[in-house]
């Protein structure tokens, strides 16, 4: 495709309370699904980029900011990794970085939009990846609230909520009864981890879904970086362990594995973001 | 003033290499100085806002996230506070910060732009608060660089470089001559610190300057926060000091007058934050 020279380009924005994070780029696909608005475009400085509903989700050159914070620090601490459930991640980024481990035996991706999934391998390959072709992989399209109800006790050594924000098809991936059933199907060694939000442009939202997921499992800790075309640029990934707050200590064998490929996971960086804990969530998660 | 229902606002941006990012607001003041030109909005989601040749500079609802992470490290480490220095920072939220210690006796505030000081005055007169009257200040409107070079040996505890991008007046403020004679001034057991841009957006600025400061001074690390309103939302700061690396380890009597007030500051965030250090900048600062 020849590419158009930058002063012909469009501005694609989010927008967001009274703030907008624009890419300039050409529109590739704009089109509605059973779910959402899904449109990929074409960025000068971060090459193709999807957007769900308007929302920024991820870019081929922005992806490994997100990907790498809610994968490892949860990959490298679970006692074991035979069985990984993702709920939503249709872009394959999330299951690429577990794959990576030689450990998982089985993944299960469960994405609610088809067409999320056939775009991402469309139009953005490398997210995805040696995952897609990955025997490893169990890729189901259908509803992750269902999916873990219908799971069994205790089946999952590590469990990810690869979400877009609590509005539309993500809205009951933000509540008591979704985080219920997956404290019931992580195994006893185990780590749960969500996206949850930004502290700055949705800081109730976050507030109120690490108190809450602190209260359903035993232990639960919010961890922060940085994802610029999200809204604030700051954003927070949650832990979550049964029988200790195993996620902040990587197993450094394990993490040797992967740290040479990261941009910015690092058994480094991830015990020092943990307790980098800004003054006001420090605050109001002791209230 | 009368305020605009926000759909009839306007949208300002600021544009760096096909990203925006933008508020919804009302210009209040639109102008050039003899330095640059200076603009002003009411914006619905940060307040007043400042921008100076079409950046983003601060707002009355973030300048806690810019400041707080440019004074404090160095402010809660210097052995003493006698004698302080801030090039740039006229908005005068760095010096309001500093002189929230009683330690601090004297305190040079070198602007280069009297109209930035003076607007600032008037439109965003919480950011300076009582440091404009207080009698430690000691407002310049001169050039840093000059001020400097002037400058006695050993003659400050604490200097901070509180500038804009190196572009502009504020060139000068980012190359060897200039932290040489930082490095001239500072006292044996002061600190020395300045914004150092972000990772993200100036990627290789961010690491020339990280590694600079650390070839002149005998110690220097970068700290990694949040400016949602710069250029990407990841931003830093770097600290130097000559005895030992003082700047990573606050003096807790000191440190408990401060963090009270604080939004993002507190010893806890700080020893994390200048443990995380991002992958990609820990192999960058090694080589």
């Amino acid at each position: 495709m020849e590419k158009l020279p930058l002063e012909q380009c469009h501005w694609i924005d989010e927008v967001h309370d009274g703030v907008r994070y624009g890419l300039q780029g050409e529109v590739l696909i704009d089109e509605k699904s059973a779910f959402q608005k899904i449109t990929v475009i074409e960025s000068k400085r971060y090459g193709t980029s999807l957007l769900l509903d308007g929302c920024w989700m991820t870019a081929e050159k922005q992806e490994k900011h997100y990907h790498e914070c809610l994968v490892h620090p949860a990959l490298c601490s679970s006692q074991q990794l035979k069985s990984i459930l993702i709920i939503g991640g249709g872009d394959g980024g999330t299951a690429r970085e577990c794959l990576r481990y030689h450990e998982v035996e089985h993944l299960d991706l469960v994405e609610i939009d088809a067409r999320v999934v056939e775009i991402s391998k469309k139009y953005l390959p490398h997210i995805g990846g040696k995952a897609w072709t990955d025997t490893r992989l169990n890729l189901k399209i259908t509803d992750g609230i269902n999916w873990v109800k219908a799971a069994s006790d205790e089946s999952y050594d590590v469990i990810l909520v690869d979400s877009s924000d609590p509005t539309g098809p993500a809205q009951g991936l933000f509540n008591r009864d979704f985080y219920k059933e997956c404290r019931r199907i992580l195994k006893q060694g185990g780590v749960f981890a969500t996206q949850s939000e930004s502290p700055e442009s949705f800081r109730q939202i976050h507030i109120d879904t690490v108190k809450l997921i602190r209260e359903l499992f035993d232990h639960a800790d919010p961890l922060y970086g940085w994802v610029p075309m999200y809204p604030s640029g700051w954003w927070s990934w949650t832990f979550a362990a049964v029988d200790k707050p195993r996620y902040l200590h990587p197993i450094l064998s394990r993490s040797k594995e992967v740290s040479k490929n990261c941009e910015i996971w690092s058994t480094n960086w991830q015990q020092g973001a943990f307790a980098a804990i800004p003054a006001f969530i420090e605050r109001e998660l002791k209230l």
